[in-house]
């Protein structure tokens, strides 16, 4: 059966210590979970931290890359896709994935979090500034399409209970979806 | 000669009386002043409007749509991109701007500023919520490389003004790159 | 009112001197007729060709370009969109244009023909080795949906008068359809 | 480490029963040398032919698909790629892939196989009409930076011992690029 698909979105080579010992942190309790990891793909910052944890736990992780070389991959990622696309890539990656989870944040982050509200996706926050906090409350009250979960956790554990609760509560984000078998 | 290109980026059929005010009124101003008006094309909203009165002035109006469908593009569009990407062309839309406006603000537009920031391009926020000028300000602090301008402005005649200064001053914006002739 | 788009497809550094000067006479003759010129935007070989012609004739020239950098484009463009989509950007071209023109053949080339005819895009061949005439009039059997024309023309005179046809003959390709004024 | 990619690319409902019973080989095949299977996704032809045999053989199966909905997608993926790009999404399926087979011909497959050979990745065609196998093969020969493999097989079993050799000898195409663990 298809397994649910957890998008984790955060900064590159500028995320902080703290990202990263997140990253690596929700990395090993997603694969623990059987979910599938999904980053940007790149070797650097909170994707390839996460990378490197979820495949150390034996998981199974997708990279959705912004170029064509390889050599900018993680090397931590079971499956690269290599889009070609620049960061129009990262409305790839949000429709892709079940859940979003942004670690940190930069302006790759943000169009990631924008497009997730747009997309109806739900969206968990960890180590977001207040400000982002604040601003992405306020496109949800101003979405009014948008019935998503939206919503900064304080801890991995946080994180991690309110995606097995995303997964197990929402039919639209189960397995069964797009496997018959 | 090329012609600089100014994006104005907004909500649809969401955006607020004010908004398509505003976005009229910088329309015809972008239209005035001999500059390329780009938006996302679709019939609603702030691109609509601004596609409507800097037609009515005169101006050449480019809009880059997420469909296929020439239905859903603005009546007043001299040049329609239809490149069926959804939400990836708003990338597009930001690369091929010279100069960012966002008037309102809904997840599509902050998706589009964040990527004017990720570009390093000049953005200007009109009627812009305050979550959303402290928000884009923290990115562009956490954005070391990007040393482009980003700030509100008060009023249309602003930022036309600001515009005229961006375009002057910034060789790198202007049409000698990539027209000889 | 939005003028018809006459997208012109064919190869850059590798365009033999042939395909060069038909373009150059294709280029200016779509100026002439008052439709707009769109090529894949780089400055080389049928695109820099056709949109040097078409500007000195007094043409618009669009160009949709596969990198982000104005340096690789034309300087003969009025518009450059900046997609960064890579070759992705060939599908853009196709549902952009009204029309297709191929000139001459390489696989840049060969898949926006074929995404021309999977769109049913009316497209006219220049230049065109016997093998592509081949393909392509088997891949437009092959695909019961494609109503459109799909020819080989022997010269441009010949290649102006079917796209004069085909503007004034199919409602689905004039202007009234995105501009109502 | 990670496996090595096979995309499979090939018309969806107008797949004649002999290319499905090709896929259906093919897709089994892939699976037990233990090949990720990459195709377009979709619930129809090739593409679920070759998803169905490979996911009931154990392998890991891949779809990139154009559109956002997984009511689209093949009941056979273990992972789908939702990117709403349309027919762009076929650039990212071929740059993803190690080596591309194609099975039959329309018009989705031709800019496959043409972006294929633009992107210098090894050509494999199976059931591929007289008319597209001497095109493709014009086309290599009109792309002098294309050195890789472009060629007819007449079995799956060649087919399969030709992606064999494919991925042992040339270590551009190896897991060790991207995988370091």
């Amino acid at each position: 059966m298809a397994k649910s698909i957890v998008g984790v979105m955060g900064p590159g080579e500028e995320a902080s210590l703290s990202d990263r010992e997140i990253a690596r942190q929700l990395g090993a309790g997603i694969a623990r979970h059987g979910w599938i990891l999904l980053t940007g793909g790149r070797n650097a910052g909170v994707m390839d931290a996460a990378s490197e944890s979820a495949h150390s736990a034996g998981g199974i992780v997708l990279g959705i890359l912004p170029g064509k070389d390889k050599k900018e991959a993680s090397a931590h990622l079971d499956i690269a896709i290599l889009t070609n696309l620049g960061e129009a890539r990262n409305a790839v990656n949000v429709l892709t994935a079940d859940v979003i989870v942004g670690i940190g944040m930069n302006p790759g982050t943000a169009s990631e979090i924008a497009f997730a509200i747009k997309a109806e996706k739900p969206v968990l926050l960890l180590n977001c500034p207040p400000e982002g906090v604040a601003f992405f409350s306020y496109l949800k009250k101003a979405s009014p399409s948008y019935r998503g979960l939206l919503q900064p956790v304080q801890s991995v554990e946080e994180c991690i209970e309110e995606i097995e609760k995303l997964l197990s509560s929402n039919p639209m984000l189960t397995e069964k979806e797009y496997s018959g078998s």
